[in-house]
């Protein structure tokens, strides 16, 4: 393996602190980076580990869990590590059956009222292996790096949580919101409340940061979304301590939707590659940072195209008022290794 | 089977002739409608003939290519008539190898040069039976209907040339355009003339408009669309005679993309549900006419939220130059064909 790379050799603020920084839209030596999905499939230490057990197993093994989310940190020395868990994991303890296959499954998917009221029960159990992951990532990095956790947004829960396996269209969640949108706001407020129990949970264990995934809300138009998605994901942000750390919203394809994003309150709007980034820190103004945008499958080009993509964006990220430097979406499992080791590092050469 | 409700029975302009002049910006009645994919599996007469024959079988037969056409007109009363075919059905020509099951699959998929130079022949023999096609129901329909013809857009074409089945990340095409763009450029070429040749040989069998579907090219920024994709578009556009019919520009998710969209050259541009109407109107100005936008999952809702939804679309598309009324995508096999035909009425009765 690869000795580290990371900012603890650095001289300059540590990584934890650049992270907090950017995010908060104060000054920094340079932007801070992680990747979305960078404790992966594309890392062959990883692999290894998958071979024993199934996703589910590992998410539910701290050590495991642990392990694996520091992996990537230990070859390419990213500012943050994000904890290897799930959004669907807080599901299962409120009698969501759950697998993966290898994407998600869910057996007793929820289409009506009498579904909706056994949704009873706490998150907290099913995510205290991903909890306890995180103490001991914290116990290891100390100020070296954030470590971020993760929940889902209500929309993409109830997406998960309706229909399996889930259509690109999202058929049964987005019908139902035109035929029974009362259900759908009932199925959201609970939603609501594990997403916010699964971060209170995660801050308690010392999360530094927190990314809300939306990753279906794409399929929203800006008033649909306002009216279902971005009503719960306010309910989320009113339900978190008032001293929370910095929360990171990320939408997938949501270029549409960047205002409305912004609007809801996070610290962080993390945007894909589909949009200008000088364009996305025009749009949202000095109301919040901006995490992005390399395209992932740009990791799959040679060492100086990488390099020169991440100064193009570097560039354009000067535009916001914070940036943290990142994929527009999760790193894909074919991406070779020193694509990821390319990107990091240049963003990490930019601060010399 | 339910009677016709078509415009043949009602006073103004024939509906061929409204379908035109909104394209081209004129005034009109009322904004003239149809629905992409409006002939299929959510109508019980397309399923009996479908029992039958695979989906090439039927695209391959000029008689039921021409009657499952016309069976969405003959129920509503649309005034476009799509021809019932499919983008890849040209690639047959130059030695594609094309199935369905159910999602298009390719045998033989172009990753090299080598690969290719191979993609050689004409596309006019795969298509000579949709152009037949459209022959009869022009025969059929005379000037009661607009007949829209189409082709695949070369990025699109070019994303399911080369990985089969296609991941949602173009993963292939997209790592290509990232490594080898001279390859991409040379492939997107070729495919340009297909795209155009397809087109020529409609127009010659009468196609009153045509679509251009660019599905796929929203994983592309407005910069590498205009790179690419755009550069292709514009190719096939240079090819077409100049007197030929109008042309609309469909690309799904694009919202981030339509400036460029109309940049192109079509006359017009059809946009879905994701983005505000009136936004949408703004952005491209005078330049062109929109088609669209509703949420084809809204045609799940009772007939009154049907109605109040292509009441505010209706409202929104006076802001455009010209409003082809239409959904955001095509309509999906769960929709009743109740659902459709409250749409297409409510804009029917628009106008009176």
């Amino acid at each position: 393996m690869e000795s580290p790379v990371g900012e603890t050799r650095r001289p300059g603020p540590a990584a934890r602190e650049r992270f907090l920084r950017a995010a908060r839209g104060q000054p920094v030596d340079r932007p801070p980076v992680w990747l979305m999905r960078q404790a992966g499939r594309y890392l062959p230490e990883y692999r290894r580990v998958r071979e024993g057990s199934s996703f589910l197993e590992m998410c539910r093994d701290p050590d495991t869990a642990a392990e694996v989310s520091l992996q990537p940190y230990r070859r390419f020395g990213m500012d943050g590590v994000v904890v290897f868990s799930d959004i669907l994991l807080p599901l299962a303890g409120l009698g969501i059956e759950l697998d993966f296959d290898p994407g998600p499954r869910i057996a007793n998917p929820i289409r009506s009222r009498p579904d909706l009221a056994n949704l009873d029960g706490s998150a907290a159990g099913a995510i205290a292996p991903t909890c306890e992951a995180i103490r001991r990532i914290k116990a290891e990095l100390g100020d070296a790096a954030a470590v971020i956790g993760f929940a889902g947004a209500p929309w993409t829960l109830a997406a998960y949580v309706t229909e399996s396996p889930l259509s690109r269209e999202l058929t049964t969640l987005v019908g139902l919101s035109y035929r029974e949108p009362a259900l759908v706001d009932r199925l959201l407020d609970r939603l609501a409340e594990v997403a916010a129990e699964t971060l209170c949970e995660q801050i308690a264990a010392g999360a530094d940061a927190l990314q809300i995934f939306d990753t279906w809300a794409d399929v929203l138009s800006p008033e649909r979304f306002e009216r279902f998605a971005g009503r719960a994901l306010r309910r989320v942000v009113s339900l978190l301590p008032a001293d929370r750390p910095p929360l990171i919203l990320f939408a997938r394809g949501s270029t549409h939707l960047l205002e409305a994003l912004a609007d809801v309150g996070p610290e962080v709007v993390s945007v894909d590659w589909r949009i200008d980034f000088a364009e996305a820190a025009r749009r949202v103004g000095g109301r919040v940072s901006l995490q992005g945008n390399l395209d992932p499958l740009a990791l799959t080009a040679p060492r100086e195209r990488i390099e020169a993509e991440v100064a193009a964006m570097l560039a354009k990220g000067r535009a916001a008022r914070g940036h943290i430097a990142n994929l527009g979406h999760g790193v894909l499992p074919s991406v070779p290794p020193e694509g990821v080791g390319a990107f990091v590092q240049a963003v990490q050469r930019s601060g010399e």
